[in-house]
């Protein structure tokens, strides 16, 4: 790691006091043997054991941040005392709208610090989106970033800014300074320790295609065991540099900002994905670890600043399979694809695909085909059964597939890894623990080998001449094309067929020019190349080049603004 | 790893079925995002990830073994069902005596699954002291290894006894094989789930220096995150290879049995402490990890067998601290020392010191200073603090002393990795948990750097001339001396002082014949030797020089043994 950190001098009120105590008040009442599981004590053991490292490095700004673990702790605690002297209790939300940078990775120790629960906020939602989720959550409080002021114009709750600067007269700093002045420095051992394992830590509202965004609950233990599972499994230690990717208004960013610290590493944040600035970090800050959909990964392999690594990288891949042309281009540069399944509902991952010792003698193409798997539980996450959809309301009864690889059912969990419940909002709780179960939505097939493979989304499943067509399936296909850069495929009304697969393609850049003009000519070829590996049924039968695709704020395809353009076809 | 499988095959009550299912009996009554934290089922999910893997290789018996994750998840199913079988219901008590084999492995999940607690016994106790166990802990049957039969003559408890021959017509396996059977082929799936994560796992007995042993029952909560956390510290993985050096008995293994089924690593099991087999393991079979006292490493050390090793290997060490001579040598031979502190009572290792950045530039004495403390909290522990002895009986109060690296007090500590109670003894309990808290009985300094370091354990400080002197201090500066191999230092019964140390010396063997018939003026030497080094009160007064030292059988100095030779003097 070289970060210059020669010019950075963070805040009197930043500086810990020199006889420094990282003990927190005694819990009364719980026997000795029993502690809360509680994620955002893990910044009180680094900050004991590693004071002077690196924690948090924020340096791509006007104003850059180097805070050592002894530091972010104390800017840690002074957001607790702070939250408390604005009236904030136990239970009560916080929201934070904020790109990933030092406000909202505080807030997800500052918070739960503060007994209190973070609401966190998609930046790239609507004002009036907003609106509603901070009304829905009651949240008392709104921790906003420079950049999204606008989305929160208006609002009756008091907010506090920042300007993402670390320096003495941004806004936020003087919430720091008043909150160090209210403890009176009586420090860690001042605030009050949350009894509750199972009380809450974590609001995200998800976005549904239809209705109302719902409030998904997480809790302190789970978050606790989602973070250990993310060190065993990414073996991240006190070595690593973790560079954010993933936006931490995502599910808790997978739990990485907890998970990070408990391993006592390095988290590096950057405001925007910018495919050279990741490059830059990647050659010289010592990036270990990062998160990220295969879209994000497909940006950062093609990006011209790509460069023989100096040490092996981990890119943990979600949100869709990566193609068998992704993996090798990842592996060509000297990074690590771990292949891994989760929602927001399961904080982040909960399965991984991992893979096995033969593997690595298999060209790629049938190795890229395992590895596309969606896997099996994480160290810490409960089983994972795929069960025959439910033949009417209320049908309690759960059914697993065969293990055959072939039949089709929903992917379910259950245990610690899954949220508490949607806030405020029993019903759809019952709806989605069908059974004593988390049904995720995801269509998939239980393989002989225990490894569930995703199929798609319910909604995304094409139904074509009476089969059930996978649009995943037909995307793995006509991505191995190699002039495709990026494809998503949806349902378009047949008149014979019901339905029909279109594909919506993106041309590798260098490919772009030879189909100027001729994407008629391009999309025929695909067609060929599509009938040569999928069932009749599943082969697209209109095929339109794009030189984009909608995407959310993670780097998902919106499925829902293809078929609507569909629809207007 | 490169063992030879050829010729092992399971019994066939080891082979799991065709269409095998690691899914648990559903538990009913609990909210879906709880599932109550166990160890045992660790094992499911390594089967179902990897199957064929090796898990438990026991190669160094007439009859070897080599259980693949499948097969050894389906021989502690047997156990499981055949415990049940025999009569055993949740919250009994099965014991074990075995040495480090596939038996004691099989009962740290089997009797688990069966929802039992295992009572783990020391072999190297007496009959009488097995007999006081087994009646105090009410075990109702007791597994027991063909070299172990002596210790339970004559026992009314039903007894099934292994030969460690993993092959039929063992009386072992007879009972692993009516456990099958008696199973119907219900699986996993016909086991209860046991609901309460605080109950009892595993109840180990201490040999106190006085009054009768004690039982100290531990939490299947606190086994699994003391497994999380060893998995986290040490980095076990799926290529690691675990080497069983410690006694499984000793704690529970220190939760290795756990931990490294967790990481889906390999477990290596001997028999006994064989330093020329620790070199064939070493140098042939990947060993990865092992644990152990100091005194074992200065054995494998100093073994003749010792070459430069294929990879390196992490030595978990506690017990006592390492000399800097200890660490040199390791460090030399390509191990890497990881100094842990920990009790039975805290489920083995629960502080670890952490290396800075900045040891590395350090001179070996400097840093091995400064590698013998203790340390910090693991991962998943709670604080550690040094508090004032108590003023008076019942005094329930707690005052840290400073932390100037010179105040001796007591450790203490808290929280998950802690044992739940001492089994049947309640005023022992209430005596051990002084105002909400566990008290090691280990005198330690807390430096200003928060690092925990133990001067002595309270009985074995010496009070010479008032002044208390740390026997673990002196004989870390006796230990540089050249010619020491090892060293024991008690106290002896001083007209004008009190107490003086007295220090038992074994010589390295090159040295031997160069002080043979003149101990005496090797007592002098090392006297002028420690006289440069230490304080005058904690100079000793008297030097012998012998052959061995009396070591329990997890290799640490025993020195009520030395104690009650003094006394003699």
């Amino acid at each position: 790691m070289s970060f210059d950190v020669s010019n950075f001098v963070p805040t009197p009120e930043s500086i810990p006091p020199a006889q420094v105590s990282y003990q927190q008040k005694q819990l009364v009442g719980l026997p000795v043997n029993i502690h809360p599981l509680n994620p955002f004590p893990f910044i009180l053991r680094a900050a004991l054991v590693y004071p002077n490292k690196i924690a948090l490095a924020h340096p791509d700004v006007e104003y850059p941040v180097f805070y050592t673990y002894s530091v972010w702790a104390q800017r840690i605690q002074n957001l607790a005392y702070a939250l408390i002297q604005a009236g904030i209790r136990p239970g009560d939300r916080v929201a934070v709208i904020a790109p990933n940078s030092p406000l909202i990775a505080d807030a997800h120790f500052g918070v739960l610090a503060a007994r209190a629960i973070l609401t966190a906020i998609n930046t790239r939602l609507t004002p009036q989106e907003v609106a509603y989720i901070l009304d829905h959550s009651g949240s008392k409080l709104i921790l906003v970033d420079r950049d999204c002021m606008h989305l929160v114009q208006g609002s009756s709750i008091p907010i506090i800014v920042s300007h993402d600067t670390g320096r003495p007269n941004d806004p936020y700093e003087d919430f720091l300074r008043a909150g160090r002045k209210f403890s009176a420095e009586k420090g860690w051992a001042g605030l009050d320790v949350e009894p509750d394992e199972n009380a809450g830590a974590i609001l995200c509202y998800t976005s549904g295609t239809t209705g109302r965004p719902k409030g998904v609950l997480t809790t302190l233990r789970g978050s606790y065991l989602a973070a250990v599972a993310n060190v065993v499994e990414g073996q991240i230690n006190r070595d690593s540099t973790y560079l954010w990717i993933v936006p931490m208004f995502h599910a808790a960013g997978w739990t990485f900002p907890w998970a990070s610290v408990l391993a006592c590493a390095t988290q590096l944040t950057i405001r925007t994905i910018d495919y050279p600035l990741i490059w830059k970090h990647f050659l010289h800050s010592g990036v270990t670890h990062y998160c990220g959909a295969p879209t994000v990964q497909i940006g950062i392999v093609n990006d011209p600043a790509a460069a023989p690594l100096p040490n092996p990288i981990s890119a943990i891949i979600a949100g869709a399979a990566p193609t068998a042309h992704l993996i090798g281009q990842l592996e060509q540069k000297g990074i690590t694809p771990v292949h891994v399944y989760g929602l927001t509902w399961t904080y982040g991952p909960f399965t991984r695909c991992y893979d096995q010792p033969f593997w690595k003698d298999l060209p790629l193409d049938q190795r890229a085909k395992l590895m596309a798997r969606q896997g099996q539980s994480f160290a810490t996450a409960q089983e994972v059964r795929v069960v025959y959809p439910p033949k009417h309301d209320g049908d309690q009864e759960l059914v697993d597939v065969p293990k055959d690889g072939r039949t089709i059912g929903e992917i379910i969990t259950r245990g610690n890894i899954v949220m508490k419940e949607y806030f405020r909002d029993p019903e759809a709780t019952r709806k989605a623990f069908r059974g004593g179960y988390f049904s995720t939505g995801d269509l998939a097939v239980m393989h002989p080998d225990g490894v569930v493979a995703i199929m798609d989304r319910s909604k995304d499943i094409i139904i074509s001449g009476g089969e059930n067509a996978s649009s995943l399936a037909i995307e793995q296909e006509l991505a191995s094309h190699p002039h495709v850069l990026e494809v998503s495929v949806v349902a378009r009304p047949h008149h014979k067929w019901g339905e029909r697969p279109m594909a919506f393609v993106i041309l590798r850049p260098e490919y772009t020019p030879q189909w100027t003009g001729k994407h008629d000519s391009f999309g025929e070829e695909l067609k060929k190349h599509g009938r040569k590996r999928l069932p009749g049924f599943a082969c697209p039968e209109w095929v339109e080049v794009v030189e984009e695709l909608p995407k959310t704020s993670t780097g998902k395809i919106v499925k829902t603004s293809l078929r609507a353009r569909v629809a207007k076809l």
